[in-house]
């Protein structure tokens, strides 16, 4: 017990270590020069939107939290259906959360014109400021999520005197604070900044033909902003609840497994060493001057192999050593790592413009613009090929080498070790996808403070290299959501037993019968998978289950039509605004007045605001309602089906969006007639089209499978009980 | 038993009345004036070349289907998986369901230019040549589907003396050959006309300016043959194989519900009812001259709806007289019929020009052709709500009314009831269908021979017509094609259960040991569901079903990107070749020397017999392999997530692919700028993109459905005798 507790608490150090050298980097940063009065200007204007933008946000939210924290709590007090500590980890859950997501952007903001300025002496320091600045977000997420899990732990073993499977099982409806914030800052930071990317494209590049992140065009600040809130801010939030829902998921099922304390040990001490070696490895990411975008990658890539492979081999050696009679369990965690590391590599494959797909795409160019999107689309959906298999190989084979196919309940802990390997090294995978925009913005702030072009050419190797890094960082973000929200599906089963027990042991004030309930206490205690199965009918001959998975496939194109539409709908504000001010601000286009950079930022705070309530409430809404009505299988149905369609969508618009933009780039290039061809203005047209496709509509998907199977882990209790007494009701109106 | 007897009976009879009233059809048509020699000519060139494509088509599909016969008889004598007379079954479906779409398209190609004579007289005499002879494909259809059951009903129990069991369980095979030939003919027609349709408009009206339908353009011909092999024989087959399939797995899941020949006879003697009402609508259709669109839609509804309340009532009192103690099957009928009705009505919301989303569609081309995709995408996507609601809840519905949740096999059959209800009137539907693309033909008729202004007007207010019935046919092809996936779905255990008594009675030459088989005969004779769900856990905590879950969805992400690339592929092809034309031959615009017509016609059908290879054998193939590695509960997991992923996604296309369509009409009808405006050329562009979307990948995907469900019923021997072999295997080399 002494080695699982040692190993438990790698944990909450490796968190408190990763948080100290996240201020370290901060601090480190922040020492850097700023550059010259024009730089810093433009750096706080950004800083100024995104801060802007985010208070509004997390207003928006907090009102959202607050009610729905009263709905839980009434849920938890008047209805018993639920701990009485949900509503509180609620709250803290997203605050954690909405926590990291702002001291990310934060030092994103300050870090770009620091980069700029970097960038006027070598490559490598701007590199560094950009990285290291990135590297600050990677681990505040994991540092913050790894501290917030352990505090609680703490808490309810210690101070509460929870017994593990009570613990694990109440912990695991912590996550979904977290999960509401995430959709939130997805949805609103994909509708943020593609309505300002594509309003300032559409005016400003097409129409009034002035260059990317010129400052005469009013909606360029906006552009800057977006990539903070959208690209920081959003995907920090997205994967802080990935890394948080697989780990305690993951625990629950290995307690629920009979795995005991080492079930929770085993996957909280591979997050910590993942931790620890992602600090390593951001040390070893370094680049000198001269080097080419291969180099560069290499760099970068030396960091995340180095803590990918030391993770791997301690992750082995913490199996065989805690669980030495389920060898099979360091198989699944491998499984996971390496499903990672293809899914990113296919991603690369059919977003890069060195391979034949996005080639391909851009061939099509010179037929115009609807075989450029035939052609997106069919690249797209053909690109979900292999990470189907992986994902798919890799869940059959976490689950046979942990289970032998005879110990479902091993299996399924196997398939969540291999979610949480995938995402161990988040601290350093995240750092290269964080210091992507930071790139970007850096290339804006060059452009914008009339730097000389060896600056911009410095920048543009960095962003060229974010743009790689950001497509790995996607695919990781599709192949860690399906595997956490399978993980999260195994782990509702044992939310719903944990309320059968209270219910049949009468710890509820109201006991509601239900047909067929196991009399026993005892027996239905120790009684597993197969009896949830067969009490709820969880299979594919029931229609219930059958309906849900309509509505789940459903759910996903009706939510990513939400999104998109709502993508359109503030660029043509955006682009309204951008030509009411070049019409009536006189001397804009001759650099002598200044645009009103705010108002445009203002559309997109605004738009995002409103426009991320639907599909939101939708999430939030779909899956009580389905339980109520269709009960445990339907719910079921529901999560599988969402999951099936999501995930094969998700991966489609991630990398049909990826190919289009890179395809115009590659026509930029010089290829097929270069810039201003017919061929490159039917490139923009896939290029506008894949905007809201991967910025917006297909990473919310992600959060949106997860969202949904974490309101079914909380509502477990209300369906459990009230779902026999709307059956009931809806008998009688037959 | 004599009413039971009398009933079965209907089939037949109405079959063989369906034939006589479609050859009585057929010759009338006939009868009708042919029009001047240029029309004659004109009419003679499309259907060489519809034949010719069919007997190119049939040829390939002729080679396949000997090979897949061996195939079958290697399973059936010498692995002893499969009945004896599955290969003869299989190839006379095949021929059947051929044989359907050859008359059919031989009407049609026959009464074009009768119609376009019939115009110059008056609206309602082309209306009644058009209609008519889309009653022929119609009425062949289900003529021929009904007969071809009965005859082989007849023999199995007759002169074979299976029992019901047996009997209905062989059948069920004997679909397969249908539904194959289905996928060649959609997925080829499919390619065929979009190749000829996009390559027409590119070059023709893009281009070189000239209107649709100009005999300048080359790709003309190749254009109206494509309506005819695409519209006319691709539909046929398509519903053919679900009405076929339909009633096949209804009458097995009857009589696996313990109903007898009740299970049987009540179906087919729906199916018989239909087809006479249909008869008698036929005959209710007609109009008056001036009448407008809201009229001769009214026309053809009027004819639609007595059939569907007549064969409601007979249907009522059939099961209220049949089956006394199942009313509820009353309900489970009637539900299908409505359920079609409903999802027609949601396709003409969200496609026609009169509504808001199409409109929206329109607005959005004022800012460009990204926005008109974006919005187009959106508009599909969000309009799989209604259809997927109401499919989900006619499930519900029907399994509900016919078991009242606790007998499944009753409620499953109810779902059955439901799907051969909403096809018992195709022989009507269907006649509303296929007049479109005879309207659509008989107007290019009259465009290339130069007729009046007032012939036109006449057929071009057909062809608007035919456009919302072709929308209202595909929503009734794709909600069917979803109950009848669901229903070949609950078959397929009565096919492995079948094959399962067939193992353990030793009635195989090798028996091979199977895990926790039933020892007993009895006991596994009389097991039901539950046993099956037990035995394969086919539940959602099983990862094979999980993993089967992720592999469908990806099938049809994949297909679609493989129909939709061929259709790119075909369509440059032709592109280069009317450029060529317009080039090499000289005086081809001044119109003195005449396009090379079957130049085109032979690029469309090389193509189409090319590309439509692939994705077919890949729907062959993927639910066996999946089946012999991932056993029965994989292919059920493949086989519920392709058809959830796919009823979404095929909605979502065919409904986009219309909207955009459609706006593009709306624009040219002078809203926005009118024909040549940016905001046309944005529109053109959508509808570019629309087209393979509707009339390729789209409605193949309905196929797709039905046939990988066919597949895994007719390697069920197969997977059930050998999945464990493989599976002892791969655990040695683990």
């Amino acid at each position: 017990m002494a080695m699982q507790q040692a190993l438990w608490w790698l944990a909450p150090l490796s968190a408190i270590v990763a948080l100290a050298m996240a201020l370290y980097f901060y601090k480190r940063m922040m020492g850097f020069p700023e550059g010259d009065e024009k730089m810093r200007a433009i750096a706080s204007f950004v800083r100024q939107g995104a801060n802007a933008y985010l208070r509004r946000q997390y207003k928006v939210v907090a009102i959202f939290f607050v009610i729905f924290a009263v709905l839980l709590a009434i849920m938890a007090f008047a209805l018993k259906v639920q701990s009485r500590w949900t509503p509180l980890a609620f709250l803290s859950g997203g605050l954690f959360s909405a926590l990291s997501g702002y001291l990310g952007m934060r030092a994103a903001t300050f870090a770009s014109s620091r980069t700029t300025e970097g960038a006027k002496t070598s490559l490598n320091r701007a590199l560094q400021v950009a990285f290291r600045s990135g590297a600050v977000m990677g681990l505040v997420v994991v540092g913050l999520a790894l501290l917030y899990i352990s505090i609680f732990f703490l808490f309810l073993t210690r101070i509460l005197k929870f017994d593990l499977p009570r613990t694990t099982v109440t912990m695991l409806s912590f996550g979904m604070g977290a999960s509401a914030q995430a959709l939130f800052a997805r949805v609103g930071g994909g509708i943020f900044t593609k309505a300002a990317d594509v309003g300032a494209d559409l005016v400003g590049k097409v129409e009034a033909g002035i260059p990317e992140d010129d400052p005469r065009n009013p909606a360029t600040i906006a552009d800057n902003v977006g990539d903070n809130v959208g690209d920081v801010a959003g995907m920090g939030a997205d994967l802080y609840e990935s890394y948080c829902n697989s780990i305690l998921a993951t625990c629950t099922l290995g307690v629920a497994a009979g795995l005991g304390f080492s079930g929770v040990a085993v996957p909280m001490a591979i997050a910590g060493l993942g931790t620890l070696f992602s600090i390593l490895g951001i040390f070893m990411v370094r680049t000198h001057e001269e080097a080419s975008q291969a180099q560069l990658l290499r760099g970068l890539n030396r960091g995340v192999y180095l803590s990918t492979i030391l993770t791997f081999i301690c992750a082995i050696l913490v199996i065989l050593w805690v669980l030495p009679e389920h060898k099979g369990l360091a198989v699944s965690a491998l499984t996971g790592l390496l499903a990672g590391v293809i899914v990113g590599w296919s991603t690369q494959y059919y977003t890069s413009e060195r391979y034949r797909p996005t080639r391909s795409i851009a061939e099509e160019a010179k037929t115009g613009p609807a075989t450029v999107i035939i052609a997106g689309l069919s690249v797209g959906m053909q690109s979900i090929g292999i990470p189907v298999l992986v994902v798919a190989g890799g869940i059959l084979v976490s689950f046979a080498f942990a289970s032998g196919f005879t110990q479902p309940a091993l299996g399924l802990f196997g398939i969540g070790l291999a979610a949480v390997g995938m995402l161990s090294t988040l601290g350093i995978t995240l750092a290269t996808d964080a210091y992507g925009p930071i790139a970007d913005n850096a290339g804006g702030n060059a452009e914008m403070s009339g730097l000389g072009p060896e600056v911009r050419k410095r920048t543009d190797a960095l962003d060229a290299l974010g743009n790689t890094t950001a497509a790995t960082g996607k695919g990781f973000a599709i192949g860690s959501a399906a595997l956490t929200t399978l993980v999260l599906l195994a782990a509702y089963l044992q939310e719903v037993k944990a309320n059968l027990v209270k219910i049949a042991s009468g710890a509820a004030d109201e006991v509601v019968p239900i047909e067929g309930a196991v009399s026993r206490l005892a027996d239905l205690k120790a009684a597993g998978i197969t009896f949830f199965i067969e009490k709820y009918n969880v299979h594919l001959m029931n229609p219930k289950v059958i309906v849900g998975m309509f509505l789940g496939a459903m759910m996903v194109l009706v939510f990513c039509s939400l999104t998109m539409r709502a993508v359109g709908r503030a660029a043509s504000k955006m682009v309204e605004e951008v030509r009411r001010q070049f019409r009536e601000i006189a001397g804009i286009m001759q650099g002598k007045a200044e645009p009103d950079y705010a108002a445009c930022v203002d559309i997109s705070t605004r738009a995002a605001q409103r426009e991320m309530i639907l599909p939101s409430l939708l999430a939030l809404i779909i899956p009580i309602v389905a339980g109520l009505i269709l009960g445990v299988a339907g719910v079921m149905g529901l999560l599988t089906g969402a999951l099936a369609a999501g995930f094969a969508v998700a991966i489609m618009m991630a990398n049909a969006g990826g190919a289009w933009d890179n395809a115009k780039k590659y026509i930029e290039g010089g290829q097929l007639g270069g810039k201003g061809s017919d061929a490159h203005k039917a490139s923009v047209v896939g290029d506008t089209v894949g905007d809201p496709f991967k910025d917006t509509s297909g990473p919310s998907l992600n959060i949106l499978l997860k969202l949904m199977s974490m309101v079914a882990v909380v509502s477990a209790g209300l369906v459990v009980k009230f779902a026999p007494v709307v059956a009931k009701f809806l008998h009688i109106s037959f």
